[in-house]
């Protein structure tokens, strides 16, 4: 099993890429679209990818990815977010002039950054990639915020741990692969599905789940391209597509949906983890 | 009427607030939380929100302000968004070799950027922003993604014009002001509720507005922070709120809804334009 994840060594979706599987190879990508690259030509057998954040939201991109591609959802893995600010050895907070992150671990941070006034703060493209410009460039007088395996990775030093606002941070991600098998243990199907420009139409596509007693974990809007404000609508269901009830509701939708498609169906993270306590236990 | 805009002269921003209303006075603010800050204080009348892009979806930082204060929404604006390459007079298309541009801007000229293989792109806080970075440091070998205006403003020369991938690009911004007088004209209601994580509450939500045959013009959810994979809801609705149907829609959802707000019911920026073209005709 090798993954592609994007970002530098270090970087959260590596972590992710791991702790789905432990003893899995990773692949550092340079962008979303690099990870998906990486899956379909067979340079990885699986792609990570970072959909959605309980503090900032859903990622867009990917969920765009995920349809102009055809590589299906296999799994999923939830990881906690833990920010830090890193820094060369022999920096002190005091020495701190500019401050290097991606824009959501920023945001993320905001309290905290509010309480250095005369910092200036630079968005860039990635964390870890934050933590590897101050170790190339040797800068003394700057911090990434980061993890902590992009400390270790960049030898860097922990100047602040954990300071990211919320401690509810947690970052939920995708594995894509190049084919699904069916996995008797999926019980969790991501659909994605446009509708007629009509009154009550998301009430009557929401009613094929709500009629089956079928919950939404998820329901995400994006716009359609050339299309200003219509929307594809991607939907998480708690039921693998093998379940009946899910089969029923994915009929009765095509009745009326414009357009509709099954993204995957898999093990959802809590599960899975569930299930690998009861392993070890 | 004095209406705060983030960015600098020549963003999108600033246009917006002239498209929907020419005489007005405008006020730069560094960031969508001054723009807040400058209608809460009192330092200008309005403010103007980018929320939703037709191709790059919701702005969802702003959303999250409109949570945050207390300040109703008064009106809506659409304006279709054409990127430039612009340069310093001299420079040509075979110099550049650095485009500077907002993420969202950059993302919009996708296609276009593959064709510069060689050009290193960073993105940046604003694209008008990009566009004074180059003419205050005299930058002869980069060139900045933004708009016609932010090339007069700044002395800059079009290098290619409508660059952006979707010509049906267009951005809906929102007006907010510090007290809503009630609009005879308001055709539309933003509305923002949370709703107990039970199967089928969405669905029930969204019936209270299809057994009245009101349609959702659009849905966004958006995270609870500190409750991960909740979510608030906002909805907006084709109605006034002083529609006896809206009322009744609203009265019904709060039945149920663990917290529901109205953010504003104001005119819709297509009746505003209809009534426009009406009084020039």
């Amino acid at each position: 099993m090798r993954i592609a994840y994007q970002g530098e060594p270090g970087a959260y979706s590596e972590a992710a890429a791991l702790r789905f599987s432990a003893h899995a190879d990773v692949l550092a990508c340079e962008s979303f679209d690099g990870v998906f690259r990486a899956v379909s030509t067979g340079k990885a057998t699986h792609g990570i990818l970072p959909v959605e954040n309980s503090i900032g939201g859903s990622i867009h991109r990917n969920y765009d990815l995920l349809i102009e591609h055809d590589l299906p959802i296999v799994g999923e893995v939830e990881l906690p977010i833990r920010h830090h600010l890193l820094a060369l050895p022999g920096t002190t907070i005091e020495h701190v002039q500019r401050i290097y992150s991606h824009p959501q671990a920023l945001a993320q941070c905001e309290r905290f950054l509010k309480e250095l006034p005369n910092v200036r703060v630079t968005p860039t493209y990635d964390t870890a990639g934050s933590a590897k410009l101050i170790r190339e460039q040797a800068l003394a007088d700057a911090a990434a915020i980061a993890s902590e395996r992009a400390a270790q990775v960049f030898e860097l030093e922990t100047l602040r741990s954990d300071i990211q606002d919320y401690s509810d941070n947690i970052t939920r991600f995708l594995l894509i692969s190049r084919t699904a098998e069916a996995d008797a243990a999926a019980d969790k199907t991501t659909l994605v599905f446009s509708l007629a420009n009509a009154p009550g139409a998301l009430f009557k596509a929401l009613s094929v789940f709500a009629l089956r007693d079928i919950d939404l974990t998820k329901i995400e809007s994006r716009p359609i391209r050339g299309r200003p404000w219509e929307y594809l609508f991607y939907v998480d269901i708690p039921v693998s597509r093998q379940d009946l009830r899910c089969a029923r509701a994915l009929v009765h939708l095509a009745e009326f949906a414009r357009t509709l498609r099954t993204l995957g169906s898999y093990p959802s993270w809590k599960s899975r983890d569930a299930a690998a306590k009861v392993e070890t236990a």
